[in-house]
């Protein structure tokens, strides 16, 4: 086997939100007797349950008719629309961000993470990772050929932080870690990250010199009025040794779009925009329109918004807490739950297909987000109430039936 | 100068096409006087001057109403899409595509190269690259660590074909060359291969074991009816090591929605579906909805467009040939002329700074196409007629002012 396919085998993509259509199932099909239900898809939020912010497809044909200078931006983007949300993130995050040197939009949050990864990982780096992270973390590490250092998350041991172990993110830094990327609040728990350990994450990468990539994708959606820490905001670590991600593809139901931001050190933001160049030029001209609306959603659009999740986030917790077995941490921000399960006579894969099979509803395994994670899997709840809290009725009559 | 410094030093984008803006030309401004006439930019395409495909905003908008089902696709894209898309492509090229198994929507051409690259080239690979070709696949070998092995094309020596040196590419190839990237028609001298010279690439490629990606994004803007080959339809070298890339970028003035397709080889088809989902997961859902218009364009829109370019190039090409001192041969696809320049008292860089800044004429230089082109530029003439004409008066006065 040669170096690339070898690469590829560990780039699996079967069991990632989205690509359920593509398991192979066949011979599944004829075993299970469906349970009715309306069909939920848990692997992304729903945009016809949550749709887009107003006036998002207006600003798009808006953009159209701009024409020519819309199509061809510079490839970190439009300099109107980097200068107006510059400093709408700026005043958001509390952290100074210059539009012509600290700021680039990309092709969706995946897009900024891809380029913000490439731009600082080289073959051999060792980069940590938190288990559980968003799972493409992982991969982009091994993509670039870097090494993986886990740092562990007890995020059900605790409620007063997100549970880091902060001296192992030390003994990592020691060992030659150049690079901490995580995502605030943690995908895929929905927990923030205390004010005590971002400023810790920031002293320890300002100590060792190592950079960090803040994935901050969820931090609008914060319920209960949460106090959130942006670590870019508290001058502890150098400046251009930080980047932070966001994007309004979440919250905002704008993923269709393909839109996301990354802002901070402008040696790293000039490596993005010099990559995106090979990768696809630009994120999409007319969709850059689309950012006008970012930050300046009608008032009380995104209160209306935190509220409806809040509300769906409560009673599909108070279910899953009931059902025996289950074990689950009330989401602090964003639109995730990772629950854990008993153990059952099937593996978490094969529970993940069973469940599509038999009650229509799509969940993303835990070992997506860390190879420890057999007993849990991940559900975005952002989708219509009522369907999404009868699913969860559905997922705990199939774990009843294969519970060990 | 760590490895990743080092290798984004080697990625220079500032005088990429578009990036002209970011130039530092401040302490030139007042050097030269300026010479009046209509702003041309022929770095890239205008889509004022040649509108998208009709009814492209209307397929947008029907892809916004779909709702979730658009906006979250499949990595490789929307299954009916592909499946109406493979259909068109196969008849346009003559090749077998399965929709399912060799077909991938991308963002944008660029898109389609940058994973198809990622999907083949591993660190230390020989790579062969035509000199000129596009700029940025050089830059794509480099950024995955290939080594670039360049094969000359004397395009200005024939008429009969691009003039490609089969023998270094043989010499490539027994030097352990694993993999062949060209465009064709050949950017950016808008000439065609020759059957000849793709039957014999294709030899080659099969003797040698090799893998060969061919950009075709121009294919379609071809004239006076000039034979086209596609080497994927040839049925010389094994389908399984040939990708081949098309969009609706430029003929059809899309580049706005950043869209591009790749198809061939059902395992590089899956590998560039894996990295697309840790690069920018799809295509942007919405704009995949705009496919739908391309191969469909009303009855003589085509034949409509490639005769205004014809008349375009025509005309720029009768100036540049009785210019002193200018060679240039005549676009047989594609809207690129890659004309040769006498020789200037001031570098191919000062010139294309000079020029726009003196006449607001933006032209790529040479040196974007290959080390050796120190005395050529490429223009896109898909502009508004009378002011590129107008612009090539320009660029010739100021290369009178600065002849050696």
């Amino acid at each position: 086997m040669d170096a690339i396919e070898k690469k590829f085998l560990k780039l699996g993509a079967e069991y990632a939100p989205g690509q359920e259509v593509r398991q192979h199932t066949d011979e599944m099909e004829w075993k299970y007797e469906k349970i009715p239900g309306t069909p939920v898809d848990f692997s992304h939020g729903d945009v016809d349950a949550f749709e887009p912010i107003p006036g998002s497809l207006d600003a798009f044909v808006d953009g159209v008719h701009t024409g020519g200078k819309q199509a061809y931006t510079e490839y970190r983007g439009s300099k109107d629309i980097r200068e107006r949300l510059a400093q709408k993130v700026s005043a958001f995050t509390g952290a100074a961000i210059d539009a012509e040197r600290n700021f680039i939009i990309t092709p969706g949050t995946q897009g900024a993470l891809f380029l913000a990864m490439g731009s600082t990982v080289a073959r051999g780096d060792k980069v940590a990772i938190v288990e559980s992270d968003y799972f493409a973390n992982r991969k982009l590490v091994e993509f670039f050929d870097g090494e993986v250092v886990p740092i562990q998350m007890d995020y059900l041991g605790t409620d007063t932080s997100a549970g880091l172990d902060l001296t192992q993110l030390e003994e990592a830094f020691q060992a030659g870690v150049k690079l901490f990327l995580f995502s605030n609040p943690n995908n895929p728990t929905g927990v923030i990250y205390s004010q005590g350990e971002i400023h810790r994450i920031a002293a320890l990468a300002q100590e060792y010199g190592a950079s960090v990539i803040v994935d901050e994708l969820y931090a609008r959606l914060i319920f209960e009025e949460g106090a959130y820490t942006h670590l870019c905001a508290q001058n502890i670590v150098d400046p251009e040794n930080v980047i932070t991600i966001m994007g309004p593809s979440k919250t905002e139901s704008l993923s269709g779009y393909r839109l996301g931001v990354a802002f901070g050190s402008a040696k790293i933001i000039d490596r993005m925009e010099k990559l995106q160049a090979i990768v696809s030029l630009r994120a999409g001209g007319y969709s850059q329109a689309v950012l006008k609306t970012w930050f300046s959603e009608p008032n009380g659009w995104m209160n209306k918004r935190i509220a409806q999740h809040q509300a769906i986030r409560d009673d599909i917790v108070a279910k899953l807490q009931s059902a025996e077995g289950f074990t689950v941490r009330a989401t602090e921000a964003g639109s995730y739950l990772f629950p854990s399960i008993p153990e059952l006579d099937i593996s978490i894969n094969e529970f993940v297909k069973v469940l599509r099979l038999q009650a229509a509803v799509t969940v993303t395994p835990g070992t997506e987000f860390g190879p420890q994670f057999q007993h849990s899997f991940r559900i975005n709840f952002s989708q219509n109430h009522q369907a999404a809290v009868e699913a969860i009725d559905r997922v705990i009559q199939v774990v009843e039936a294969h519970r060990k």
